[in-house]
């Protein structure tokens, strides 16, 4: 068994992404589209073999610690959901299956919360790593991507937690609706006009959509000022409903540069300072913190 | 010329319909899926003739009125929308060209409003059909569909009207969204509590959609509730917008027979009574009307 040697493993439903990691330090990384979605269980192995057999040494046993979908019920195997409240990495991992005899893969299962019903995978682990940089940190955390999170953190523990299907909606509407017609680019004044209205009237959202054809139609709407306007409108009602996550909380944002960096503008706008941290790095960063429960039998 | 034979068409964006009538009775009817979407300029008269060949005599000229998104920008012939308030069938029709010395197409313009910005193209059609069954009729009508129309109608006159995607988001979110894996089926009572939620909670309809998936995993959530609850959170939320609308006045329904069941049990459910009117019909009278105004010069 080599302990400082390992590899971290972020499993979605449409991506893979790995690393080969020397104590904290990363060495490589690679990444494919062969998420969980795709796979079925007796695929799990190849599709990170494919990924990580050169950096096997010979002989050895390397510790593979993997997050996300891939502990799902269709996934390589099912680490259900421990209970809140409870600390990110709860009740330990759970062993996968292999037959090479160079990997020993452990899963980090998700977490969820009895009412309102709600269940995350992936989110456990970056809030675990968040907790490893930040020891001791209280308050709320945002976890914006195709299904955003609101998070409440007390004590080390998740206390409860709220799920938005955001970025989803936008990605559906901006591709697939008729309103790809008139959205492409982006325009930072539109995004603002779009928060703003969000926030402030999100009980009016669904008659704000189909504007965004018809003044592309009458009036030459500019596509970027639609798009991001159509952003604005969904970030700023999704604001409006978690507004009891973050009213008088101190706030976290982790997420991608970009995403993050847009919920931070529209919490900025509603006066509510919050802090950016990287996505990846939390989840390396709570990869690693799971490594070292690895050893804890494992309480289904 | 033949006056009393003539084709009456319906061509939308997806769908090609037709039907032979005599006088105001339908002798045939026919469809296929050649919508002004996947269609050239040139490409109309061919798919028009595909469908009404055998209903052509020789040697004469057969009228042809069509509605929808054929007067499109992107369509046979753009006829460009008339602005509100106007009366439905405003400004004449606008003539298609052709090559087949059978047919004379005319085709119905679509209404604009210019604040907030709007357009419609079809349903003006079924408005002036309504109008013409219904002289005199002041009040509101409903038009759910793909992209559901609320219009205020005084004296003849379609005085605003204001969309919702309502259809399309509901078709996106159960078909293509991470909803998909957790509803199919329909439940009544599902229906109805959604419809309550979405229509008393608007600004949470956000908030209230990841929880189908998540009391799926942990519930067992029935699909068909699920289904049904969420058909009922975005028409509950589309009634909560609209309401300056309907409330206080005379409104009646115009769609196909089960969606514009589940609205006229909406407006039942928050003590607005409302009659429903079949759209197939509604399009039909409409375009029997249109095809008094066919030497009306045009105005664009």
């Amino acid at each position: 068994m080599n302990d400082k040697n390992w590899i971290a493993v972020d499993w979605g439903t449409s991506h893979l992404r790995v690393w080969a990691v020397d104590g904290a330090r990363v060495r490589a990384a690679a990444q494919s589209d062969q998420g969980m979605g795709v796979l079925a269980r007796s695929d799990f192995e190849g599709a990170l073999l494919a990924l990580v057999a050169d950096w096997l040494p010979p002989g050895q046993v390397t510790q593979v610690i993997a997050c996300g979908m891939v502990g799902s019920r269709q996934g390589w195997v099912e680490a259900p959901y421990r209970a809140l409240p409870c600390v990110p990495l709860a009740g330990g991992l759970v062993p996968a299956p292999t037959q090479d005899p160079r990997l020993s893969v452990h899963v980090v299962p998700g977490l969820k919360q009895a009412q309102p019903a709600n269940v995350m995978r992936g989110e456990e682990t970056q809030i675990a790593g968040f907790l490893a940089r930040h020891p001791g940190w209280d308050g709320v955390l945002c976890l914006p991507g195709t299904h955003s999170k609101w998070v409440h953190l007390s004590a080390g523990e998740v206390v409860s937690f709220q799920t938005f299907l955001t970025g989803e909606v936008f990605a559906l509407l901006a591709t697939q609706s008729v309103l790809r017609h008139s959205v492409s680019g982006w325009d930072a004044a539109g995004f603002k006009a779009g928060l703003t209205q969000g926030f402030e009237r999100p009980d009016r959202l669904m008659g704000r959509l189909f504007p965004l054809r018809a003044e592309a139609l009458l009036g030459g709407l500019d596509p970027g000022v639609a798009r991001a306007r159509l952003s604005g409108l969904l970030i700023g009602a999704e604001l409006a409903v978690a507004r009891p996550y973050w009213l008088g909380q101190r706030v976290a944002i982790i997420g991608a540069r970009d995403l993050a960096g847009l919920y931070l503008q529209a919490l900025a706008e509603v006066e509510m300072p919050a802090t950016q941290v990287d996505a990846t790095e939390m989840t390396l960063a709570g990869l690693d913190a799971a490594r070292a429960l690895r050893h804890v039998p494992t309480e289904p």
